[in-house]
C-alpha cells in the first residue's frame, strides 16, 4: 500500500526534503548553531505534519535533538528509529558543482550536503509514517524517533541526552538509519561499525613566526614538528606506530571472514569510486579488511604557517593537526586515548609546547548477523530490491554504540546510502530511487518487527562470546 | 649637522613614517594592490617633500617602484640607495598588540607592520635627504633612489626593472638599508645574505575529500604525504636531504672563521630572542653557522583538510605546502630548482598529483669585507655607534645579488634592524634610537663615499678567487 502513497506524493516528499536541505545545520560550526536549531525546528514542525505526536524539541549542552512518537500499536513491539539532522562543513566550496544548500535534482540524483547523511534517511521514515497513517490509518509497531543534531561533532553529548531520556526510550530494537548499501542492485545490511578517536593537537615551537633568514636552520619549525608526527603515525608496514595499538583488535572468525568474502568486490571498481589512482594501507589486509575490521589513523587537518598566495618568509611558530583513529572492536577508546598525549610529547620532543585536546570518541560496535532482528530486516529488504542482502560491515562510526549500550536492546542497521554518494566531500547526493526504496522498505521492516513479537529472546543483545 | 635637525624634527620624521605605515602594502596579497600602488605614490609625493628630483613611479608587471635623484654634486660618486616600500603579511592578527597598520610608540620603539622592514629604514634616508638639503643645500655624493615594491614577494619582476632602467640606475656603488645589528651597542655591518628559492608544492590524492569511515585505511591521504615529503626534506643530521644540494657549497675561509669568532654570541641569549625553548639544526655547524653560512630547507605554510573547530571526519584529498630554501655562495638556484621537483614526485610516489609552482628565487650575495667602500661604512657607523662595527652575514635574501650583478658595482649594506625586531611575524617594531642613527650614519657614510672618489679600484667588485 506504500507503493500507492508514493506514486501520489514523490513530489510532496521531495519537496520537504529540499526544504530540510536548505537549512545549513553544519554542527562543527559554531556560526551555524542557529541553523542547526533552526532544522530541529523544522523536523519538529514535520513530524508533527505527518502525524507523530508528542513531538518535543530535546536540547543538550550542545545542539538540539528531536523526539517524536506513535505508540498505538497495542501489544505490538517499541521500535527507536535514530536518525540526525546536522550535516558535515562543506569546504571545499569551489568543489561543489551547484551550492550545498540549494539542493538540485540532476539524473535523478538530489545533490546537497545532507542529502543522505542524514537528512534523507531520517525523511523516508518520516514519509513511511505519513504514508501508512495515511492508507491504513496506524503503525504496525510502536514508533519513538530521536534525531540528533550532533552526530558530525562526535555525538558529544548524546550519551548525556541518552542516560537522561533512558526512560522516554524504552523500546525493544533500535533503528539505525545512516548507512549505506553495496549498490543499487545489491541490497546489504551493515552489521558493524568501527568507532572513532579525535584529538587537536597544537603545536607551538617558538613566541611568534620567526624570519626564516634570520632564524632558520637553527630553531625548531612548527611544520616540520607537525609533519614528523603525521609521519610517525605508521610504520614501513603502514600499521599505526602507537604502542599497544593493536591489543585489544578482535582476530576475525571464520565465519565472518566468509561473510567477507561473499561480499563482491573489485579494487579497481572501489578506486573508482574513490577517485584515487592507488590503493594503500595495512600491509597483509585486504581493502575490505582495511576499512570495515582493522583500526585506522586519519589525519583530517593540517594547517601550519601561511598557506595563501605567494610566500611568507618564516619559520612557523605554530601547527595544529586533527588526528582521527578508526576502532574496531573490542578496542577501547579510553585505553587508546590514554596512551597517545605521552607518545605525541616524546615524537615532539623537549622544548616544543605540545596540547592534546579531545574531540570525542565512539567506541566500535558489532552487530550479530544471526540475530533474529536482523534476518527480519534481511526479508524486508528482499521484499523492496528483490534480492537477498548481504551482510556488510561500516567503516563509519556512529552512536550506534551508546544506544546499544544505555537502551539494552538489539540494533540494526537499515541504510539506503551508496559507495559513491560522496557524503562528506563535495556534491554529496542521495540517488532518488533509492531514497524512495526506503520509504517502503521501513514499511516492510515495522512489519517484519511487529511479527517477531511472539519470538523469544529476540529483544535480547547479542554479546561478545 | 645632522644632530641639529634631528634635535629639531624627530616628531616630524616620525609623522611622516606613521603616515606611510598606515598604508597595507602587503604585496603577496593580490587584494591590496592597490594599497602597495598607494604606498608608492606616498613614497613619491615624500620624496618631492624632501628635495629630490625626477621623482617617477617605475611600473612593472607586478607592484609598482619608486624612483628619485639629486644629481647635483659634480665629480662626487653617484650612489644607488636600494629599500622597498611593501610590506609582510600580517596573520596571525590576533597575535599584534596593537594593529599592524596602527603605528603605535610603545617604550621607544614603533609598533607597525614595516616599521624597521623596510619602511623605517628607507625613511631616514629621506629625512638624511631633507635634513642635509636643509642644513648645508647639498648632498656630499650624487644620490639615486630605487625603492622596490616586491621585495616580500620573492622580488620577482625586480631583475627585468633593473635590466630595463640599468642606464638610469648607472652608478658607483649601491647602499642596500634592509639588514640588522647584531645590537644597539653592538654595531655591525653585513656582508653577505642567503638566497632564496621558494616552491608552492600542491599533492593531489583523490577526486575529492573521502570519507574517514568509509574509505580511510584504504587509500592514500594528502595530508600524509604532504607530511612524508615535509618529514623528508632533512636526513637524521638534519642536512637538506635534496640530492647534490649541498655540491655548490663553499667553504667558509679561515679569516671568515675568525670573523665569525669575533662576533659575540652566546646560544642561550639567541634562543630567548627567539622564543624557543631548543635550538636545532644542522650537525656539526655552529648557531652562526646554521643562519648565516649554510643552506637551509624551510617549510614556511602547510594546509589540507579541515583545520577549524570540531573535526571533520574525512581523508583529504588534497594539501599545499610552501617550501623554501635557503641558499649560500656559489649554489645556483636554478640547479637545486631542477632537482627539487623530480624529488618531490619520486617522494610522493605514483598515483598521487603532483605540481610544483615556483614562487621565486634569488641567488646568494657575498660582499668582501676587504672592499675600500666596507671600510668606508666602517668608518661611518663608528662614528655614529662610537665603536668600531662587527662584520656578520644576513641568514635572510634579497635582490642584492641582482643589483651587484646587474650594476656591476659594490653593493654595501647600512642596516640599523636589531635582532628582536620581529620582522615577518606579530609586533613588528623599530628601535627609535636605531632610526635616528640611521639618519646621521646616512650623512656620515655619503660624506665617506664622497672622499673615495680619488682612491683606485673602489668601484670594483670583489670576485669569487
Amino acid at each position: 500500500m506504500l507503493d500507492e502513497f508514493l506514486d501520489r506524493e514523490r513530489e510532496s516528499i521531495l519537496g520537504a526534503l529540499t526544504e530540510w536541505l536548505r537549512i545549513p545545520s553544519i554542527s562543527v560550526d559554531p556560526a551555524r548553531a542557529a541553523d542547526v536549531r533552526e532544522s530541529a525546528r523544522w523536523c519538529a514542525a514535520h513530524m508533527k505534519a505527518v502525524g507523530l505526536e508528542h513531538v518535543e524539541i530535546l536540547e543538550t549542552a550542545g545542539h538540539p535533538a528531536v523526539y517524536a512518537d506513535w505508540l498505538h500499536a497495542a501489544g505490538a513491539p517499541t521500535i527507536v528509529v535514530y536518525g540526525h539532522h546536522d550535516v558535515q562543513p562543506v569546504d571545499p566550496l569551489p568543489e561543489w558543482t551547484t551550492p550545498p544548500f540549494e539542493p538540485t535534482v540532476r539524473d535523478g540524483q538530489l545533490f546537497a550536503r545532507g542529502a543522505i547523511d542524514d537528512k534523507g534517511q531520517v525523511l523516508y521514515h518520516l514519509a513511511a509514517v505519513r504514508g501508512l497513517l495515511q492508507e491504513t490509518g496506524r503503525l504496525p509497531v510502536n514508533v519513538k524517533f530521536l534525531v540528533e543534531g550532533e552526530e558530525e561533532d562526535g555525538s558529544r553529548n548524546f550519551e548525556t541526552l541518552l542516560q537522561r531520556e533512558q526512560e522516554r526510550y524504552a523500546c525493544d530494537a533500535v533503528v539505525v538509519s545512516d548507512t549505506a548499501m553495496l549498490g543499487e542492485d545489491e541490497p546489504s545490511i551493515c552489521t558493524a561499525m568501527r568507532g572513532l578517536l579525535a584529538f587537536d593537537v597544537t603545536i607551538r615551537t617558538a613566541e611568534a613566526d620567526l624570519h626564516s633568514g634570520s632564524f632558520g636552520g637553527a630553531v625548531p619549525n612548527a611544520a616540520h614538528v607537525a609533519a614528523h608526527l603525521v609521519a610517525a603515525l605508521h610504520d614501513a608496514d603502514r600499521r599505526v606506530a602507537l604502542p599497544g595499538f593493536y591489543d585489544a583488535v578482535r582476530p576475525l572468525t571464520d565465519a565472518e571472514r566468509r561473510s567477507f568474502a561473499a561480499v563482491p568486490h573489485s579494487d579497481e571498481e572501489f578506486a573508482r569510486v574513490a577517485g584515487v589512482h592507488r590503493l594503500e594501507g595495512e600491509a597483509g589486509a585486504t581493502t575490505l579488511e582495511r576499512i570495515w575490521s582493522r583500526p585506522t589513523a586519519e589525519v583530517t587537518g593540517i594547517g601550519s604557517g601561511y598557506a595563501g598566495d605567494g610566500v611568507k618568509t618564516i619559520v612557523p611558530a605554530t601547527a595544529s593537526l586533527k588526528v582521527t583513529f578508526r576502532l574496531v572492536a573490542d578496542q577501547d577508546p579510553s585505553t587508546i586515548a590514554r596512551g597517545f598525549e605521552p607518545w605525541v610529547r616524546e615524537i615532539a620532543g623537549a622544548g616544543v609546547d605540545v596540547t592534546v585536546a579531545p574531540l570525542g570518541a565512539v567506541a566500535p560496535a558489532l552487530t550479530p548477523v544471526a540475530h533474529p532482528t536482523v534476518a527480519a530486516t534481511a526479508r524486508a529488504i528482499e521484499r523492496v530490491w528483490g534480492r537477498a542482502p548481504l551482510f556488510t560491515r561500516e567503516g563509519g562510526s556512529g552512536p550506534e554504540e551508546a544506544l546499544a549500550r544505555i537502551l539494552e536492546r538489539p540494533v540494526i542497521y537499515l541504510g539506503v546510502g551508496l559507495p559513491d554518494d560522496r557524503i562528506h566531500a563535495p556534491n554529496e547526493r542521495a540517488v532518488l530511487s533509492q531514497l524512495w526504496r526506503g520509504v517502503l522498505a521501513v514499511g516492510e521492516l515495522w512489519t517484519e518487527l511487529g511479527l517477531l513479537a511472539d519470538e523469544p529472546d529476540w529483544k535480547t543483545q547479542w554479546r561478545t562470546p
